[in-house]
């Protein structure tokens, strides 16, 4: 089968792989659908993601037809079509059973990382039953992929852990797939301002249409005074990080109401500085997450209600066979205005 | 009347005033019965808290008996027993409706900070019947103090906030009387570990005797590896800071669990290394809070039902003629061993 | 002035009453601009509330402008103008400190029951500066009327209590007023399915035009079969009692799936039955509630967003000399077809 | 191997029965060393339960040894000490994900019952990894016994269901062994009052000495009245209903404080009496629930860390061979004393 390889740092190619097989009596063995590119995938070519060896078959996110069932797997058979969790979780342990799939004894953040992903015809996904969802009538095969990790760490990281209620004022730090999935779904919860910042104005103007009530740009020197200003001076009561570094987090401080929450969503890769100095009596909250996909049931419904429409955040579609220049579009997004970008493989 | 007043960095007396009266009709004048000094006393005195100006009359603990209520007051008489909350709360305004009495939009902490204090033989409290509460039966004077700021402080700080549950392990770093209190609080929640550290070895053995499982000594360079140990390796569900200085806010980074918490209750008066990097996707909580005194009469129930004795913290009385000793003794507690003292002013 | 006043079971008439006057420094007298009839009004008149006495006036929601404030109140002025909360709270006592408004031990439900009401020109207001919110920009008089009583008792008792959830199925038994105040306060949480549950039809078409996903008569003898097959046969998640009989709380208990929530609304008049011979291993949760008003800022966030819009409730308005009309036509809603009406009372 | 079979209402004996075999590869077969009876046993034995077949082999709770495992399961393995769980969870639907393991689409509670259970020599448990807990270090045999059924049942039905608090005043209503149980783990969360009430004056000694801190006979024409006094008329914050009968539900009604809770823990046979006609404005919560034993894993800590002692609810031990006599002396508690019989079956 085709598979996309990453190769070391800056170095992938499509290659001619074995197709997987069957391990344990709990695995499944997907035919893919349809993929995509996550920010992780690009992460893991500039080699910061020392834990993903050479020779990994690619990609988190996909959806598919079960191919060959486990023996000890009963509720899905092959043809049934399934969402691929990001997140591999065995239903076993003690954090699955806390639901803290993220930090699955035996599973957590594996697929495309420490075992082979989904950029190929076929994925062998571990613990299928607790690590893929049968696709109910209603959802569209692309809405789909769309939950398989963007989706829930939105909600999840950013909505969830930002405790976002009826009426609040929400700032979100970047506007790209990810801060775009937190803006989507902080929509359940009826927000009364939701403030989106970022440096590039094409991708505020994609959040202006998808909901947010006010832009700001980052690079404005008098970004943090005018979201003051229009939470008359209070602050916000969720600031979400969805960027990943320290100056976006960092705005998070100076932006949080006191008893706000900061709802950190971002990868980083440095330390940042935390004012305690002045935060220590703010009664605010901080929250780090990975994704743990518990709520991608509830996301599933919400999709079936069309109360959400994931597939607004598809900007560009390619074969398979064209999967290096996905990445190449995907990577280029200031150029190319790429949100999230659709892989057929099937 | 006699008063402890701040004369600037260094400097304090014990001075005649006049007696407080009545500016407002929500007012009352409390003649103060037993008071204490904080450590929030001793950063003001050191020029650290720049919103205190001089001539102030410092303290903001105390249990004191009704002198004179305000024409707006129907809920206290001349002659009720007090206790005088460190956090003075409108009742009114949008913080206070929200339970944030700390961020009371006429009050908070303001007693020997912005408006004249309780180290004296008597204070004016405003907004007293949100401010004040009256003394059970069953509930000792010296008891009563302990419930002004620390108790509270602990319990709301430290426990809620890092939402300590029965067979949960629990990290508190710093042994002081705050430390103390939160060791003391956490209790009402039956964890199976309390891990105490400290940099003073007496202060261990007094938490080892008030319930802590296990003691550390925080100087030791294994004092993180102990910890884990401790905990199988996971890290403790709960990492109380107790102390304010960034090394005791990083050791909280270094042994919380995945999903755990930390909950800030020292005063930092600087900025602290947040570890993102690790920590980004480690699932966890960070709170800070200044008290707000809402749990003050929940708190009276555990004292008069014998749940809790706060006066184990007390190690030395004085009268307010010698208040000037007990700010010594007070502040070289490693040579003295003091926790709190108690100030007789009636 | 001109006040309704209740003189006994059936009787009511349009009075000259004397204007009201400030009696506690913590009153206010609020002159009426608009206000409306409650389904409660028409429980006093059928002599079902004996706790009021004849010469009441009646009315416990309404919009006015401040005409004096005592000399304790702080936060208003002449001139302010302001929503009335049904439900007056002291904010000084336990259950006001906790947030319980409802059973304020000076206050609760007394407007136009065991003090007089707002169906007049002028009202007295206690505890004005806990019990009136300044309407912010943006509200209209008619949408803050809302907010008076229905919209926070169709939140609280039925959205907030019923824990509804993104992506839940919810079904709310009575489409009158309060019913659809459960309705459009339900969609702040986005929930994936709203049935609706009522014996006229007219008031289900009003139901599905406000966002009820689908509408079942109750006189359906397969009404039960039929919401159980809209979920799968699990049942709903929560079940909202919205009309005060046996016969609608008995069918939640029927709804109500494994885990789910049966919150009552309506006011009871007689016992009703509850099955624990069933719903003793069914997890669910029974909640009860007297509005506490305490969601009004929030509610009034909402209204200033846009994100909904009570007037929509508003079916007829009558000027305060034809309120014995307006009585008429709000008690025979099944012909008028009147939901709320607007009495226009300055 | 020896088993006790039910043989349809008012029969049971002591019969040889084949050894359980391996079904499923999920499945795990275990010697029993130690298993008990529940008051769910004789209610099978009245002929309550019609979901339970003659010739079942009766039994939920139990310690023993895995005698094997199926090829599925790969956390257990031969000689492994376990707690076998009284409700069998597969981890994998929708209500397992959720924490609700009591709803488990193949599980819930089927041992002895559905499936033939553990007062024999082997029983076969389903979902071997999650329904069987390994045995922690320091945890006794009959501890763990303790911890298949009653101490989850108190504990998530009783306690966390009724949110006990540091400082509440809570009433438990059944003092048997569900009760007990309630009362133990009620004082995890240190409430300042709890009161037992029985009609067995020899039981509610037994409740004092385990921490109730009043005791009220239910025969006792003012009882109702003697609670409230304890509470200064205001009621409790928490009433458990622990009998299963109408009437101590409707006292749970009568002496429930306004916001205050009623888990009920009782199995019922037939309905109850509601009175929503004073309930309706109360604030109350009423809660059911069959034990999920989501908190197996936490209460395993608390007993390794001798926070709770739960073998003090065992009075009597026999061997399997006597388990006839066991069932009598269980069965004439009144007169016997008994709460929980150990049955010695390795």
């Amino acid at each position: 089968m085709k598979a996309l390889v990453y190769n070391g740092p800056g170095k992938k190619s499509l290659e001619e792989r074995p197709m997987p097989q069957i391990q344990m009596p709990t695995d499944a063995v997907v035919k893919i659908l349809k993929t995509t590119i996550c920010g992780t995938d690009l992460h893991i070519l500039k080699g910061d993601v020392p834990t993903c060896e050479r020779g990994r078959v690619l990609g988190h996110e996909g959806v598919g037809v079960i191919e060959q069932a486990g023996p000890a797997v009963t509720g899905l058979e092959r043809g049934d079509k399934v969402l691929i969790s990001c997140i591999t979780s065995c239903g076993k342990c003690e954090n699955c059973r806390k639901g803290m799939y993220s930090h699955c004894a035996h599973g957590g953040w594996i697929l495309g990382h420490k075992i082979d992903g989904t950029q190929a015809e076929y994925v062998r996904i571990p613990f299928a039953e607790t690590s893929l969802y049968k696709l109910p009538e209603g959802v569209e095969d692309e809405a789909a992929v769309m939950l398989s990790d963007i989706f829930p760490t939105g909600y999840e990281c950013g909505v969830l852990n930002g405790k976002i209620k009826p009426g609040d004022t929400v700032a979100i730090i970047g506007s790209g797939p990810i801060g775009l999935a937190v803006l989507l779904t902080a929509q359940f919860y009826t927000p009364a301002q939701i403030i989106m910042v970022d440096v590039d104005n094409k991708r505020l103007e994609v959040a202006k249409s998808l909901g947010a009530t006010h832009i700001i740009n980052a690079g404005d020197e008098q970004a943090v005074e005018k979201i003051l200003e229009l939470t008359e001076g209070k602050g916000v009561d969720a600031a979400v990080e969805a960027v990943g570094i320290p100056a976006s987090f960092v705005m998070c401080e100076d932006i949080v109401a006191p008893g706000g929450v900061i709802a950190n969503v971002g990868v980083h890769g440095s330390k940042v500085d935390l004012h305690l100095e002045d935060l220590w009596s703010q009664n605010i909250t901080i929250t780090t997450r990975l994704v743990d996909t518990v709520t991608t049931p509830m996301l599933l419904k919400t999709v079936q209600a069309k109360k959400i429409i994931p597939t607004k955040l598809i900007t560009h579609r390619f074969s398979l066979d064209e999967i290096i220049t996905a990445y190449e579009v995907f990577g280029k997004a200031a150029e190319t205005n790429a949100l999230k970008v659709i892989i057929n493989a099937g």
